[in-house]
């Protein structure tokens, strides 16, 4: 028999189609524009690669070594190709494409599993040391093969399928039905690379196991993952660095459907569900940056090419302009029909902006896993350094990449992250730092609680660090109001700790012209408990109202939890009343920290450093207000912004904080926040709660 | 008689004269072009004050206070309408500025000594605190008088100059004897003030006593603050940052000089040295900002008014194009005739490129005070992250501003300061933080020895900390050569300690593509000693070649001499051999310090804090080279740049070190470094030195 024969389906047709082809061919014909630039470099970086000719070695290292290295190389050079080969008619590419899955061919069948692959491991690979490198293999491989399909003769397709296309897409497929059939993201990369061969060599089977898993149950596959992995807002729980690293197969293989089986209308499945996740992934981010939350490096952002891909297929299913703006900032042009439509749609100026919004993104496959909540001063933007976020992370754990971070905050302002998340612990490919993984600080400093901005009880982590604990508990949001004059939200878990009930209301509201936000973080413990709430910051302390006793020389702030890494620099016993810190940020502002606190509260400052002989913890500062021996407090704070410093024009502006007073007052139907002015005036918050304390509205009033 | 009797001078004629006017008139017919701009914001911004009229209070504050502030704001106000009249020929302007001044003739009649003079102050003002804000203020004034000169009266005139321009400019002069004649920036004002007033109200002998001091002896004045407070190169002692502020004085007189009496030559005076401070003020920057050095704001730099103005100055005395590229990075336009010639030569995009260069700017009106010497690499640029400059302090104390840092360097790459200096304590008009003056930690920290990267003797600052004997004595610039293949350089100072004779000598080079800088430091004791030699960096330490022993609590690392503000991290004993250090810097770019140490070397690890209360200084660390009980040490080290993290886009490069092997050769001729790198090649810098062993020449060989 002859696998190459099935005439019926076109060539190529995944995520870009014959249309595509002949709309690409002719806007290189033109000189100019985004599209025709990227070809030509594209062409350009080919060059070399096609004159040294084919690299297929015998897969011997894991990642990072030379060969797993080189197939992963091996696997976009031949999708490059097969691009090039296709707007170009130039057979050459055609011919690296062939020479080199020929190679693959002769070497597949030879291959059992990988020599480094982990012993007990459900999800081993043959080419790669797991399963997981080896989809991403066969879901760029399948596509140059379909990009060179028509130039390739009857017996070359035979041996290329039968080699390692066919026995690739079975080894992933039957051979590995655990990793097949998990609704997991590594998951999604399997199905996919199936799916989509599936459609190349006319294998419907394939296509349908890939949809709804190896029996067709649907209790898996490619749907029941977009059923499960995301909320119905499109977000997905390990956060938004981890989300557009896993938008990538969802995107491919949609558009691939799209392509193949229009009728399933894979973009509006689950309420366009797959938009939503584009769309929410663009949201969650500040100037450009994902918020660091979980185990995220800070520096990735919205130009990944992920993300680059996703918004391309999403302005060709929707033709929002908003988007342009989007891939516009990301700078970077896609080789197919879609990136044409976007690069066509730039060069014609036809963008518009987008806008970044206050928006609780609910967590959970069915909504009920607590929220990432957002809220934005009106001034914010994709990129560039107007406005301002609050992060709120209520959401659930975010399974093994996931801190113990409930109810914690991440503010940002004039492109600064001012009240930071710490992130991964971590220097990524720096084989100096523990081989580029992550770090041991990781877990014992990044995760923990004590290294984020919210509450914790006796000195330790939420779910006293376990994560299965955690991965069962999410917080409740209870509260997302949107009105013309602020942004409410809150929400509760009574679950971090056993018989605690923490609860956390945010307020954004604009305080005699600026963004501010007032924050009540409420504890009910069963016992007497020491309650700590650290805000760690970015830049200098440049005014506290407290009188510091200052450490002659410093100890570890304890020997657990977090706790053990960061330096005890001095302590502070306010007294009653309005305590405030002044932060002068890096981008020379103010930020002052007010905070109604009681008379036993004392203040503790901190820095990183304890306990890392490798200096592996960058350095980052924190004050923590701790009440010892509490059954309960309401922590009620504001974040502020004010004025500027100015060295090089040699002036400062408004350097000391507008807030002179603050003070609660409890009645039946909530509370009332009072904010006195130095210039006289004064706001109220007036938070509305229902019996159970919860915060359900909230109004403004100033004079 | 009537004062204003002097039909013979032609007004306005001290920075700007009848031509220009012509000239800025026209210009501003033109609706666009940089100069139209640059008036109609002017113009705008003078509108409110218009509106809002006359405001001259009676003398209270001193400086940051209300009046003290609202008489600087006048002085800017007067110029700026000034000008405005000029060139629109409305009288809305001329008024406003007649009848500021003659509030100003109303008031300064009836004030004695300012309120808030210090006591035993040679330099009370009347008008200020101290005479020197009154010469600025003068300074600005005598040119809006002169600007709306032909608008007044003849009683306008009397009363204005009878009430306030004579007796301030006696006042300044006559009355203030010490300061008038003084050698001295302050003194520069002063002169500049009764000069240039001198022009206006026709009095020949106060421009001669501003120009040869009040007995016309040539002891003091212009001519000899031009002669003695720069060397040949244009250097001023204190510094870049004190040198941009200096120049105003120095470039406003002379123009006015320039105007009136063309004869002198002002500007050809002591072999161009004006245009030569201004150009030697644009060298000592690095992208855009100044070196640090002394008590200097580091965000200052070629952007501040007092530069911009210079530099449209020297491009109309030169017409040097390359200017324009300076004026362009300031982008900032100055509304005078030489103003004009700038914005209408950038607007036809005349600019050339302005060449960042190697040089050694000697110090000391002689010449014979060290010199503050740069080295750059050939791709350096005046603003961009491109490039790599290498700055030695083998300057003179630089007076009460001078940091105890001889033989001191700053390396600056790619954007970044890489080995840094701390600069100055203070947080500029930060209340808070000392009422926004230096802060303590000025003296205890920033200035000592400790703080920079050069050589501590017995944990003692260089002069034992004291200014006076700091100012006799500066380091001996034995050599500065620049080849193709390298920039050499080489300085001593044997009085920076009793009985210690240190030498350095510094060669970049280009090593295997990379710019690099080859440092050793030579140390000859009397006695035993304790050598200290520290490197401070920005970044993060991501390798080293030692085993740190890590401290469990942090202890000063000694108790005096800017040491007790450095929390001692850990030790290491690295061993004979090569020790590393690599730095991942604030641009993602690594840096590797290689050094070659005795047995007996300690490496400690600290970082400032240490005894630091109020949170005054800034976080910044350093490893410190250390070896005890030593007469004499040779320290030979590598500075190299490698590499690239990129976290964003998942790749890292060379992020280790290239030098495999250093080893140093001696003989009668000298030393020769040769360098091996991890590729198998090798590098040879010998250095010829003479019997002294000063270096006197170098050459790069590799294979
Ligand atoms: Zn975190
Ligand atoms: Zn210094």
């Amino acid at each position: 028999i002859s696998y190459a024969s099935s005439a019926a389906a076109a060539h190529p047709n995944l995520v870009i189609n014959t249309d595509d082809v002949d709309t690409m061919r002719q806007a290189v014909d033109s000189p100019s524009g985004r599209f025709t630039v990227a070809y030509n470099d594209l062409l350009t970086r080919l060059e070399p690669i096609i004159e040294s000719g084919v690299d297929v070695p015998v897969p011997v290292d894991s990642g990072g070594g030379y060969t797993h290295e080189q197939h992963k190389l091996n696997y976009r050079l031949l999708y490059d190709a097969g691009i090039a080969f296709q707007v170009s008619g130039d057979e050459r590419y055609s011919d690296f494409v062939r020479d080199t899955l020929l190679e693959y061919a002769e070497l597949y069948p030879n291959l059992s599993l990988h020599p480094k692959h982990r012993p007990n491991a459900t999800n081993p690979g043959r080419l790669f040391w797991q399963s997981l490198n080896e989809a991403v293999w066969l879901v760029y491989s399948i596509q140059a093969y379909d990009l060179v399909y028509n130039s390739l003769s009857s017996s070359e397709r035979d041996r290329i399928e039968a080699g390692v296309l066919r026995p690739m897409a079975l080894f992933l497929s039957e051979d590995s039905p655990t990793t097949f059939n998990k609704v997991h993201n590594h998951g999604t990369w399997v199905t996919a690379a199936v799916g989509m061969t599936g459609f190349v060599l006319d294998e419907p089977l394939w296509v349908d196991r890939a949809l709804y898993d190896l029996e067709l149950s649907g209790e898996g596959g490619f749907l029941k993952q977009i059923d499960e992995l995301f909320s119905s807002d499109g977000y997905y729980s390990e956060g938004p660095y981890y989300q557009r690293y896993a938008l990538m197969p969802f995107v491919t293989f949609a558009k691939a459907i799209e392509n193949n089986r229009p009728n399933l209308r894979i973009f509006e499945y689950r309420d366009n569900l797959l938009l939503k996740a584009i769309d929410t992934t663009i949201q969650l981010s500040y100037d450009g940056l994902f918020f660091g939350i979980n185990d995220a490096i800070k520096s990735k952002g919205i130009v990944t090419d992920e993300l680059v891909l996703a918004v391309a297929i999403a302005y060709s299913q929707t033709g929002d302009r908003s988007l342009l703006s989007v891939a516009d900032a990301q700078d970077q042009t896609i080789l197919s029909g879609d990136g044409l439509l976007v690069a066509q749609a730039l060069d014609d100026n036809l963008a518009e902006d987008y806008q970044m919004r206050s928006q609780a993104f609910l967590d959970g496959p069915n909504d009920d896993q607590g929220a990432l909540v957002v809220l934005r001063s009106n001034d914010s933007v994709l990129v560039g350094s107007e406005g301002q976020a609050l992060v709120f992370k209520a959401t659930s754990q975010g399974l093994g990449h996931g801190h113990f971070d409930k109810l914690s905050i991440q503010w940002f302002d004039r492109g600064e992250e001012v009240y930071t998340d710490y992130g991964a612990a971590r220097f990524l490919n720096i084989e100096s730092k523990n081989g580029g993984r992550y770090l041991p600080e990781n877990e014992t400093y990044a995760k923990q609680t004590i290294a984020h901005n919210t509450l914790v009880v006796n000195e330790t982590s939420h779910f006293d660090g376990d994560v299965k604990l955690g991965n069962l508990n999410a917080p409740t949001l209870n509260t997302f109001n949107v009105s013309e004059e602020l942004v409410l939200t809150s929400a509760t878990i009574n679950t971090a700790y056993d018989g605690v009930l923490l609860g956390r209301t945010l307020v954004s509201f604009d305080l005699a012209g600026e963004s501010v936000v007032l924050d009540i973080f409420d504890v009910e413990a069963e016992t007497e408990s020491t309650l700590d709430l650290p805000v760690h910051y970015n830049g200098q302390l440049i005014n506290t109202s407290t009188d510091i006793h200052s450490e002659p020389s410093l100890q570890p702030l304890s020997d657990r939890n977090g706790y053990q890494h960061l330096w005890l620099r001095g302590t502070a016993q306010p007294g009653a009343g309005l305590t405030q810190h002044t932060v002068l940020g890096e981008n020379n502002r103010f930020y002052t920290h007010s905070s109604i606190l009681p008379d036993r509260a004392q203040v503790l400052y901190v820095e990183t450093g304890a306990n890392d002989p490798d200096f592996n913890l960058v350095h980052q500062q924190a004050f923590i207000t701790r009440i010892q021996g509490a059954a309960q407090n309401r922590f009620v704070s504001l974040f502020e912004p004010h004025g500027e410093y100015n060295p090089a024009k040699e002036y400062t502006l408004e350097a000391s904080s507008r807030v002179a007073a603050m003070d609660v007052i409890e009645d039946e139907n909530g509370l009332t926040v009072y904010i006195s002015l130095t210039d006289g005036s004064q706001c109220a918050v007036a938070i509305a709660q229902d019996a159970a304390g919860i915060s359900e509205s909230a109004e403004l009033t100033c004079e």
